[in-house]
Formats: structure tokens, C-alpha cells, sequence
């Protein structure tokens, strides 16, 4: 018989609600009057903060969420004409409900990949079509760190993906929702992968990982950054008072709270894919190396858990994916593993 | 010699942070785990007040902003050779860099108005072109209710917008980005000069009136829903960790908040406007019916003020607009009456 | 040693003039005065016409060209938040330069296709989607007929696919760039396997077939041509001196012209066809069903070939395309044939 | 009692057909085989042609429409969060259907003229937005050369225009649907006022001047010409037997053919001009400069002439225009006068 469920869900870590120190963060900025738009103190600290943590300059706007932040810092990057190589399994291609081609005016030119990362070798596969007016060019790539699969880039692989665009005329853009939990999985600081290996743009999630609502975009190279300004507005993703965004971020980054939070969502993970591993009708697709467990499972099984508990089934039948956030408790995990090996009859 | 400026400010509602009330309830909706994207007891429970507050089903839609509601709203009432009737001053067409034109791919059809109030007589006047296909057709009007310039539209007047324009084929979209303000100015309640009138859409602010971020998009025509449903989630509009919106707009409609809020607005406004009618050179410009004071006054006037308060000038050389807000308070209003009289020799 | 090369090239049906009816036809209605943009004898006297081919009313709009004619009739049939399902080889998908991503403001949903033909069961598999927000919804199908890979949709394949996508609410799209061409081929008159099977927007082709310029769009669900009527002039695709377009047609029409030159160029394709085929390094890679010969054959005679005389290399590093048109003469595919025999030692 | 009517109309110059030598020279093209899309012989030669009537290298495209070159050009010129400054009577703001909307993603600036021609002053008042996010931010002007009402920019007007434009870092194009007509009321050879007074993008029409169909986008500043390439394409713009425009142009300047024509257009309004100047109850409400009559007269008069031979009113109730084209006789601009006397019973 099935214990009693989790308390938490792990059908996404988006269903977690915010850690108390964002809370508190945010509740602090009520106090006074602030000009919106960015044009407050908490934007300003903020930024300086930005900088300080990619020890350079870097131009700092705050967003309402993830494909928001997405999609503008995608427009900045090209022309219509242009456009984006990506994953089949990509956020941007598959969860937006075609907002980046609304946005861009343009195509994803999207590759498959068994683990959601692109190859450098992907990418110089489709150059062949630069020059030819009749074929949409390439002008970007996006890249998802960590990965929709729970997989992480490495470095070396994210510095063989930017030299191949760079060398061609093509820009890379990185969809950072969940970074903090990448930025755990390498056991690097964040620059090391980002504005180092020649990243122009990044998504800096902070909703999946404890905020209670807003992304940053950070852009490297000050050449895009008067885009972004007009883009965010035009897009409808400048939030009036801003302040409050301003303010969960710095709670984030005080005393690396963010990576404290991934870390721990990573390690739930990790105990989820260590518990469930032996379980003879259960194989782990897709190595557990940020906040997400994909497994296989039989199908009647999937079922019986899911009324259970919630989560999601993914590409194939019987693929599921669980999902562990800042908030997971290692006691709900382990009823997760009890229950489902009640139900394989393990 | 003036006086200490006051510590609110007056150049816009949205430099308030968020009412004590609406605080406690966003926070109070960070307990335990809910599916996101509106699947919430939050957002099902403020669905149901809603039904209650229009006394009739609606739909309705949680955003970030106002620019992001107003645009899902509009993309839903028109195709894209069908454009939006508007005045020249209203919000869509000066604030939000071109979103509506983007989002829409059409013109706004903006016409000149003194007092940001739209005629029936305007709309019939661009009625000309119908048919026409080298033309722009009009396809929906979009008023603002309280208007940009703290004008408020009665029901008769609304009327006969709404039936000039149905007449015509052409939907009606409500900016109400303010319309708590119009709700306490009116004296009635928000079914009356809604969907009472025949609005197909409106656009029910939260952020100028005490929220930290959020604003609903009613919905009165159900076969305009599923339309809605897609285009605020392609238009990057959908907040994932929507119990956060939707408990804050319970805080406001519980026991009325948000029109005591808007009132006291109001009352700051007409108090405001009332201290410096009789100073010999400002002339109030524009009917103080909302939370917005215009008038001009001589251009070193305004100068020397601001650099005392931050407000902003308006579309003439010497008009300014002093807003007021649920947090403004009466002795700072008392304070800028007498820097106003100080300035001016009074 | 190669014989000295064709006359014509076979680098494509659209590297041929226009054929002397055509062009007598265009001269023919240069007399006199007419309005502009459709409102003229010649216009009116084709949607007689095409009413008579389809044995139905139908709503006739001429465009410039064909990729004009697609965006027009594609936009017509979806909302921006629904996609329109393809085959991955697709004009729409690789021959556009991203403008029905741009004009749709959506995504196509290619699918792969080894002969260029979508299947039933292709569709049914895109369909599981429908009503979750996350995803572009599929909204329509376009399917070519021919293909681009010189393949025909039989009228059972046809009805198939028209079948389960308008019972899922899909409308359904036919580029008919080729469509003389598919007539040819199925010896079945035209209304047969578009109008009859529940074609919603056919784009009905004349350049490749033979004319200086000029593509029509047809529609034959009523309801939607006020949106392409207005669609048509908002993408630029709205000739002003129309009557040189229709005199055209008219003249295509006339004693099946049309039917007559695609019959000569399908022909011409099945010369060269079986003419190649008993060599022993040329494979046929598709069927020769229309006015296209796709083969494989060693890269070196490529490159020989294409120094020889113009034409184009497909998917494959060692696929290439031959296409015949109306005026491609036997002589010519005779030297053709000899030349590859030559290159290949035969 | 009102004569036989004229034999042409004064509807628009594109009632017209073609003149003889374009016609000749389009069937002339018809020979042989030409690779598609501009890499034909007649498209090279154009270009050398068009190069030497600007006495400098410039980009030559090749287009449908005045409409497709416009937005061609246009997007070229700006990005999405930049409008184009434009008088209210510009093609593109009201007889495009909102085509440059659409394909802009942005705003047209529209400012009143009463005589269609734009002044660098209008343009200044538009720059005090600059840098204001919330606002769409100008970034280009586009000006109409000879205009919609008839009437011709000097030299020194144009000059005025681009200065201040450029001076602002916004970039000038034209639209010469009727540019022929202006360098003759000019006098002056066309470099003269465009190339020479520093327009980025020029429109250089075809059709309204006796072409079948078929425009120039004309680039003069070379860094722009990538992106016109792409966005022609996109755009449905590129024409596939493109020969058969760059024949009918080659004729067009050949012993400047189209300069005569447009010379014979011109005299044929100053004829009808000078016939009904001096008629007591007609107003001529625009300088005759170009091939455009603009007169106020009698609401019934106008009715009944219309009734006799058809032609449009204009902006106001009793205002018609009256057009005339290369192929506009004498003859019928008297019998056109002589209708209009005795209907005003003179």
C-alpha cells in the first residue's frame, strides 16, 4: 500500500513558492517612494552586485519572467531574417507557445539532441546556408544551462559552442532559468561559464529557484545593451516597480543564498536518482546532474503514481520527469522512492 | 524660502510600494506548494470574486503589468488589418514604446483630444473607411477609465461609445489601469461602467493602486476567452507563480480595500487641487475627478519645484502632473500646496 | 568528351520565359483604361473562369508571386498562436527566407518527409497538444501538390489528411506552385483532389507553368475571403494593374493550356527519367511523378555536370534536381542524358 | 448637355496599360533562359544602368509593388522600437492597409501637412522623445517625392530634411512612386535630389509611369544593402523571373523614355489646370507641380461628373483629384474641362 504523499510536488520546482530571506528581502523594499522603472536604489545596488559577481561591467535589466527575459534578449541578438539555432527540447521551442517566432519574426532552427545540449558540431551543420537569400540565416544560438533534461554544459563544451558561432558572425545566447543549479553542478563561479567563455546574453533565472517572481537579463557585450533598453519596454517586460525584483535578487545573492538553494535542490535530485536506481523497472534517462530525475518506468505504474502524487510524463510514454526545488524535503524524497517502489512491487 | 520637500512624491502612483494588506496576503500565499500557471486555490478563488464583484461569470486573466494586459486584451479584439481607435494622449499610444503596434501588427488609430476623453461622434468619424481595403479598418476602440489625464468618462458617455461602436461592428477595450479611481469618482460600482456598458475587455489595474505587481484582464465576451488564454501566454504575459497576483487582489477586493485605497487617492488629489486653484498663476488644466492634479504655471516655477519634488511637465512647456496615490499623505499634500505658493510669491 | 550542352537549363521550371499564348495575352490588355487593383474585364472575366474550372463559386485573388500567395491564404486560415504543420522539405519551410514564421508571427511544425509528402498519421501525431498553453497550437496544414521532390498526392491520400485535420479543427493549406503540374499527373481534373476533397486556400500557380508573372489565390470556404481580402493588400501582395495578371490566366485557361504545358514538362522529366535510369552509378531517388528528376550519382560527375550546365544539388551531398518546364525541348534532355552518360563513363 | 466622356480616366495613373517600348521590351526578355531571382542578364545590366544615372555605385533591388518596396526599404532603415516620421497623407500611412506597421513591428509618426510635404522643423519637434524608453523612438523620416497632393520638394527642402535627420542619427528615405514626375517639374537630373542631398533608401517607381509592374529599391548607403537583400526575400518581395523588370526599366531610361513620359503626364495636369483655373466655382487647392489636379467644387457637380467619368474625392467632402498619366491625350483633358464648365454652368 502506498504511504501517505509527499507534502511537497515535484512536478515542477516552479510549484515551490519563495525562500524567507527573498521574502523578507522584498517586504523590505516596501518602505518609501522610488521612481519605477529601474530608477531606484535596490536596481542600482543590484547592478553593482551583477558586476561585482562577473567581475566586470556588465548592463543589468530586470524582467518579469522567463520567457520574457527570453525573448528579449533574443530580439537584441538579430534581424528577422536571422535565425535561432536551438534543441527540439528547448524551452524556447517547445514551452512558449511560439512566443520567440512572435517576437523574433523568425524561425528556431531547431536540431535534436537526446540530452537537450547542442554540439558545436550541430551548429557548424547548419552554416552551409549563410549567404543564400532564400534560406533563413543563423544568426544566434540559444543554449539552456542547465539543461530542460536536468544536463549540464561544461565548460569546455560552452567554449567549443561560442567559438563556433563567434567564428561564423553568430551570437549565443544562454537560457540561465535554472543557473544557479548549473553553477552548483560544475563547482565554478559563474562568470567561468558565462561571460568567460564569450556568452553575449543570459537569462538569470530567479523564480525557479526561490524567488516570488522575476528574471534578470545580463548583457556582456555593451554594444546590445541600448536594444535591450527599448526591447524590454516594447515587449511589455518592464515592471514598474522595479524595486521589489531588485530586492529579491539581492536576498539571492547575499552570502551566495542562491547557490545554497540549487545546491540543495541538486542534492534532492541526487537522492532521488540514487534511491530509484536499483529499482529493476526503473532506468534513469538522462544523468541527474542539476535539479531534475528522468526515468522510465512502465506505464501502468506512471498511472498509479500520478494519482498519488503530481508530476509529468515527458517525450516518450513512459518517461517521467520529477522535478526538486530549494524547498524539497530528503523525507519527501524518500517517500517518493517508497512509493514508487510499492508500486513496481519492489 | 520653501519649505522641507514632502517625503512622498508626486511625479506617479506607481512610486508607492504596496499597501500593508496586500503585503501580508502575498506573503500569506508563500505557504506549501501549488501547480502553476493559475492551476491554484488563489487564482480559483479570486476567479469566483470576480464573478461576484461583475455579478455575472467572467474570465479572467492575471498579468504582470498594464502594458502587458491591455496588449493580450487588444490582440484578442482584432485581426491584424484592423487597427485601435484611441485618443492621441491615451497610455497605448505615447508609454508603451510601439508595444501595440508590435503585438497588434496594426496602427492606432489616435485621434486628438483635450481632456484624453474619446467622442462617439469621434469613432463615427472614422467609420468612413470600412470596407475600404486600402485602409486600415477599425476593427476595436480602446478607452482609458480614469483617463491619462485624471478625467473620468460617465456611464452616458460610455454608452454611447460602446453603442456607436458595437453598432459598427468594432469592439470595445477598457484601459482601467486606474479604474478603481473611476469606481470611487463615479460612485457606482465597476459592473455599472463595465460590463454593464457592453466592454468586451477590460484591462483592471492592481499596481497603481497599492499592489507590488499584477493586474487582471476581465474578460465579458466568453467566445473572446481561449483567444485570451493563447495570447497572454505567446505574449509572455502568464506568471508562473500565480497565487502571488491573485492573493494580492483578494487582499484589495476584501472589504473593499481597493476602493478605500482609490478614494483616499482621490480625496489627496482634489485636496491638492482645491489648496492651489486660487493661486493667480496656476490654472488648473484639466477636471480633478481622479488622483491626477494638471495645471500649468510659469516654466522657472517649475523648475525651481522640481528640483525640490520630482513630478513631471506634460505635453505643454508649462504643464505639470502631480499624481497622487493611496499612500500619499495629506500633510505632504499641504506641503506641496505651500512650496507652489512659495514659489510663486502666494 | 560532353557534347556541347542543352539549350535550356534544367536548373529549375523558373529559369524558362513565359510561353507565347501567355505573353500574347499580357499584351492583349494593355489597351485602354482600367481601374486598379481588381476592378477591371479582365479580372472579373478569370473569377468566371476558375468559378467554371472548380464547377463552384470561389473567391479568386491574384498575387505577385507564390511565396505572397502562400503567406496570404496561410494567414487567413490561423491565429498567431496556432502553427501550421509541413513537411521539413517544404517551400514554406526552407525556400521563404523565414516569412511565414514572420508574417504568421507563429511556428511551422515541419515534419520530416522522405518523399515530400505529409501522411495522416503525421498530423494525428501533432495533435496531442491541443488546448495546452505551453504549446503553439496546431491551427492548419499545407501540404504541395506536386511536391517539392516532383511526388503527387493521390486523391485517397488527400482526402485522408484533409479528413483528420478538419476533425481536430485544423484547416488545411495546398501550395499548388505546381499544381498543372499534379493535375498532369493524376489525369483527374482539379477540382477532384482540392475543392472536392476540402481544400481550404489553394495557391494556384502560373509562373512555373509558364507565365511572366502572377499566382492566384483560391478560396474556396467563403467565410474566409473577407480576411484575404484585406490580408492580400496589408502583405504587399495586391498588384495594382491586376488585368495583366488575369489576361494571363485567361489565356492559360484557355483550351487547357495550362494542362498542356505542365503535360509537356511532366513528360520531359519522364524522358530524362527513364533515359538516366539503367545507368549503373544513378539511382532515382524519388519517383519521377511530376516535372523534377531527383538522383543520386557520384560527387566528382557532379561537379563535372554543374560545369557543364547549371543546376542544383539537393538534401543529400550527392542529390541532385533536375527540372523540365513547358518549354524544355527533347533535344535538350537527350544531351543532358548523354552528358551524364559521358561523365559516367557509360 | 456634358460631351462624350473622355476616352481615358483621371481615376490614378495606374489606370494606365503600359507604354509601347516597355511592352516591347518585356516580350524581348522572353528568349532563352535566365537563372532566377536576379542573376540574369538584364538585372546586370540595369544595375550598371542605375549606376550610371546616379554617376555612383548604388544597390539595385527589384520589386513588385510601390507598397513591397516601401516596407522593403523601410525596414532596412529602422528597428523595431523606431517610427518613421511621415505626414498624415503619405501612401504609407493611410493607403497601405497598415502594411508598414505590420512590417515594422512599430509606429508611423504622422504629423499634419496641408500641402503633403514635410518640413525639417516637423522632424525636430518629433526628437525631444529621444532616449525616452517609453516612447517609440524616431528613427526615420520618410518623405514622398513628387507627393500624394501633386506638389514637389525643392532641393533645398530635401536638403533641410535629411541635415536635420541625419544630425539626429536618423536615416531618410523617399518614396518615388512618382519620381520620374518630379524630376521633371525639378528640372534637374535625379542624383541631384536624392543621392546628392543624402536620402539612405529611395523607392524608384515603375509602374505609375508605364510599367506593366515593377519598382527599384534603389540603396545609396552600402552598409544597408545585406539587409535589404534578406528582408526582400522575407518580405515576398523578390520576384523570380526578375528579367522581365529590369527589361521594362532598361527601357524605361533608355534616351530617358521614362522622363519624357513623366514630362507628358505633367503638362497634361498644367493643361487641365490652367482650363479650370479661372472658373468662378472651382478652387485648384494644391500647387499643379507634378501630374496630380487637386480642386474643391460643388458637392452635386461632383456627383455628376463622377456619374460621367470616374475619378476620386479627396480628404474633404467637395474636394476631388484628378490624375493624369504618359498616356493621358490633350484631347481628353479638354473634353474633361468642357465637362466640368458645363456642369458648373460656365
Amino acid at each position: 500500500m502506498l504511504p501517505e504523499p509527499p507534502q511537497c510536488t515535484f512536478a515542477s520546482d516552479n510549484t515551490s513558492g519563495a525562500s524567507p530571506e527573498v521574502l523578507e528581502a522584498l517586504c523590505g523594499a516596501n518602505e518609501g517612494y522610488s521612481i519605477a522603472y529601474g530608477d531606484d536604489r535596490h536596481t542600482s545596488d543590484l547592478r553593482t552586485a551583477m558586476n561585482a559577481l562577473f567581475d566586470r561591467e556588465v548592463s543589468t535589466f530586470l524582467a518579469w519572467g522567463g520567457t520574457g527575459a527570453n525573448i528579449v534578449g533574443l530580439q537584441a541578438l538579430i534581424r528577422p531574417w536571422q535565425g535561432v539555432i536551438c534543441t527540439q527540447s528547448s524551452h524556447i521551442n517547445v514551452d512558449e507557445c511560439g512566443a520567440p517566432e512572435r517576437f523574433l519574426g523568425s524561425k528556431l532552427i531547431d536540431v535534436p539532441s537526446p540530452n537537450a545540449k547542442l554540439s558545436a558540431a550541430q551548429i557548424s551543420d547548419q552554416l552551409g546556408v549563410l549567404g543564400v537569400v532564400h534560406h533563413v540565416q543563423p544568426g544566434a544560438v540559444s543554449i539552456t544551462q542547465s539543461t530542460e533534461y536536468g544536463t549540464v554544459y561544461s565548460v569546455k563544451e560552452l567554449k567549443e559552442i561560442v567559438d563556433v558561432a563567434h567564428q561564423a558572425g553568430l551570437r549565443v545566447h544562454m537560457d540561465g532559468a535554472r543557473i544557479a543549479n548549473a553553477a552548483v553542478a560544475l563547482g565554478c563561479d559563474v562568470a567561468s561559464f558565462t561571460s568567460e567563455v564569450g556568452i553575449d546574453i543570459l537569462s538569470f533565472g530567479g523564480t525557479k529557484n526561490g524567488m516570488v517572481y522575476g528574471e534578470a537579463i545580463i548583457v556582456f557585450d555593451p554594444s546590445l545593451s541600448e536594444a535591450v533598453e527599448y526591447l524590454q519596454k516594447q515587449s511589455a517586460q518592464l515592471p514598474s516597480k522595479m524595486r521589489f525584483i531588485a530586492a529579491q535578487f539581492l536576498a539571492m545573492l547575499n552570502d551566495d543564498l542562491w547557490l545554497d538553494q540549487a545546491r540543495h535542490a541538486n542534492e534532492m535530485a541526487a537522492l532521488l536518482s540514487e534511491r530509484i536506481s536499483s529499482i529493476s523497472e526503473v532506468t534513469i534517462t538522462q544523468p541527474t546532474q542539476a535539479n531534475a530525475v528522468f526515468a522510465t518506468l512502465p506505464k501502468e505504474a506512471i498511472s498509479r503514481l500520478q494519482e498519488w502524487t503530481p508530476f509529468y510524463t515527458w517525450e516518450g510514454d513512459n518517461e517521467v520527469r520529477w522535478m526538486t526545488s530549494f524547498s524539497t524535503k530528503a523525507s519527501d524524497v524518500e517517500i517518493l522512492a517508497e512509493g514508487i517502489k510499492t508500486v513496481l512491487g519492489e
